[in-house]
């Protein structure tokens, strides 16, 4: 565990995917200004579903839009993976960073999604520099989103993670149900249910005769167990799920020697 | 193992992320025509770096720009987890695909660069519907790199996977060293090594007198053992290693429960 062991302020770095409008940055901002100095780095416009995309072709453009109430406030043309490469190495000048939040996210971040959020690849960047980081999501995609139950739950998490640290290598995906306060039952520890996105692409035609796509779906859910995410957000609860980058299926390493030579 | 058991010819949807023009497409088709009915859906420019990004906030395009020796060759504007999709829910209208064949990517992609690739996201992308995938890379960023190593490893890789499946959810990252057919010592199964990127984040000013930011870096090693992707491309060998979707940190789960309400 990485835990703040002296008294300085903890230096927080608040990124998100829904970029610098959005109404979950000042709800993540209402739990992370009174727990030290806080960070902004966001997209200068939405960038939902960017997975761990990174800006690679083109230059990066970093503006410090605002300064209020001590937040620096900063907006790039990148990802939200880069929002937290640009945090580190250009804003922060590779300070110490306490803590990385995420969000907080327009939309649920559960199962499988977790793979194409930029909310959860930003978090899981943090990761990678041994960064206590938390990807924090409401399960209601409107951008009028009403964050009370984010913020109740969300908060008391972040401020025992600023307090305990995590495990080395590791951040939380936490999702909130949409529901008020009163009827979330709870926090539950899960796991990644099984699930995966069914896909339609729904075709249109330009005026120009030209067919397009737009790309749509549902989760379809393959298992609803009592340790998983669906399972938490379906029954009242908060799903928190520990999350880490190591894609290898160890469990059919042995199983496929028959490729070797 | 998902392993075909009639006469029909397999069917393989090639995809890559750096763009219908690559060098790495081709040398992908020299491996794929043989086996079996074979289509393309790439996309229109280098998309390296896409990570699992997918294209929500505008329209998709498709386009059939080629028709030759029996393959269909599309492009669109999309990423390459968009390829994916397009090709299993446009081109193929939820045909059975027997097996999705992602490059051969310019440049490696072992270690944590499996999360930020393009090339290895469209062949998780894959996985979620349970069809066998491999994704193909050689450790050589040139455009004009030399693929007959690739070739002449990939293919066996290839024509093993379609004889005899892949465990079910699972693909393989594999990865071939830069160097001639003979000096490559055979073919490893392995696992993630723990590396993360350095990153470097080159300032620059333009003629307007604003500061950008280009995105590089280096692969940082935090170990070498012996089963990891890592040694083998070092010590001559292919690394081919099952990956999964799974980002649970199973190991932490317990330890986490304090977070409960």
């Amino acid at each position: 565990m990485n835990c703040k062991s002296n008294n300085e302020k903890p230096l927080i770095l608040v990124v998100n995917d829904d970029g610098y409008e959005a109404k979950g940055l000042e709800a993540m901002l209402t739990i992370a200004k009174p727990l030290g100095e806080v960070v902004v780095v966001v997209p200068d416009r939405t960038r939902s579903g960017m997975g761990h995309a990174i800006t690679m072709s083109e230059p990066l453009r970093l503006i410090n839009y605002k300064n209020e109430d001590g937040i620096s406030y900063y907006k790039t043309n990148g990802t939200p993976v880069d929002c937290v490469k640009l945090g580190e190495k250009v804003v922060l000048r590779d300070r110490k960073i306490d803590l990385v939040l995420s969000g907080i996210n327009h939309g649920s971040n559960s199962s499988i999604s977790v793979i194409y959020s930029g909310t959860m690849a930003a978090a899981i960047e943090a990761t990678f520099d041994n960064i206590p980081s938390i990807g924090l999501s409401l399960q209601d995609y409107s951008s009028n989103a009403d964050f009370t139950a984010a913020v109740h739950f969300g908060k008391p998490i972040v401020e025992k993670v600023l307090a305990n640290g995590l495990p080395p290598y590791t951040c939380l995906n936490v999702n909130v149900p949409k529901e008020p306060v009163e009827s979330i039952k709870g926090i539950k520890i899960t796991r990644q249910c099984l699930g995966v996105w069914h896909e339609d692409l729904v075709e249109r035609t330009d005026p120009y005769g030209h067919k397009y796509y737009w790309l749509t779906g549902h989760l379809d859910r393959h298992e609803l167990s009592e340790d998983t995410c669906e399972w938490a957000l379906h029954n009242h609860y908060v799903s928190v799920q520990p999350v880490q980058f190591d894609m290898t299926a160890h469990e059919h390493i042995e199983k496929l020697k028959f490729l070797e030579l």
